[in-house]
């Protein structure tokens, strides 16, 4: 149970608290479609897996896992790649510049400070653009917000990754403004 | 200088990086209006405390200092509640439940995990509620966005404390939609 009275205690995750307090969840979500849905030389399921790796180094299960599924509905990939993130993605097929976009994610994950001019001359080395590295570090930073909202208010996850890949799909395809339900 | 090549490198902190990305600032500043500015039971010299505090622990001198400083001209306080924020406010007339708060944001702060049953009670024992519960926990979340936004991407931020008084004004009294230069 969450650390707070929510309005419905059935909403997993960052659902319920979207719901809770509808004025913080529209900037919340602007900003998510901003992010991952809206275009950019990044595909959504390079931007899920960034999302997606961030939030399960930061231990959210609930935003690790959905993202994952999202990105996992965006390539057409096998449920395995959610647990493949957990591990670095050696059994998923990612391009250098992901590679070295995932690198300065991670340090952003662990602080700000920790990006180092050598992550941001290694991303461009693999064809990385100042936007796409801008991008990477703001979805990261993002996320560090997210998973922190969504675990330190004490939210409910399902656990098993079958149970996020229906809503991996409508994240995927419906984008972030329709993931408040409504009555 | 920045990591990557801003519109306007004389522009600090965040607000060199909102003008180079105006369809994520958009968000971003309407996140920080609602957290910040909107009417709430928490006063806005608490929230930007709350905001400073985490930035200062995120070791963000950019946020910490602009944020304390709009808590300074909230407050009519003096320019030393900038550092007083960094001694944990010994100094500081601050109340029990805003006390309580400032612990569960540094809990966030650490990690959503972090915040334990106990944080909860002990603020819900000064008073505190749950919406007032969940707003610290978001301002706090929010912070750890803003602040590896900032550091992530290397953006260069003014040293002396002086440098960000009429900051702090500007954003007390003007709010956070007008904190991106027009031209």
């Amino acid at each position: 149970m969450a650390h707070i009275k929510l309005n419905n205690e059935n909403l997993p995750g960052i659902v319920g608290l979207l719901d809770y307090s509808p004025a913080t969840a529209a900037p919340l979500l602007d900003l998510a479609n901003t992010l991952l849905q809206d275009d950019s030389t990044l595909t959504r399921a390079e931007r899920e897996i960034i999302a997606a790796s961030v939030s399960y180094k930061n231990g959210c299960h609930f935003c690790h896992t959905s993202h994952a599924a999202a990105a996992m509905a965006h390539a057409g990939a096998d449920i395995s790649i959610i647990d493949d993130i957990k591990k670095g993605l050696p059994e998923t097929e990612v391009s250098p510049k992901l590679r070295s976009l995932l690198e300065i994610a991670h340090h952003v994950q662990q602080g700000g400070k920790k990006v180092t001019p050598e992550d941001i001359q290694a991303a461009r080395a693999t064809g990385a653009t100042d936007k796409e590295i801008h991008d990477t570090v703001l979805i990261a930073a993002a996320f560090c917000m997210y998973n922190r909202y969504v675990d330190g208010l004490g939210t409910w996850a399902p656990v098993p990754n079958e149970a996020y890949v229906e809503m991996g799909k409508k994240m995927a395809f419906q984008g972030y403004g329709m993931s408040v339900p409504q009555e």
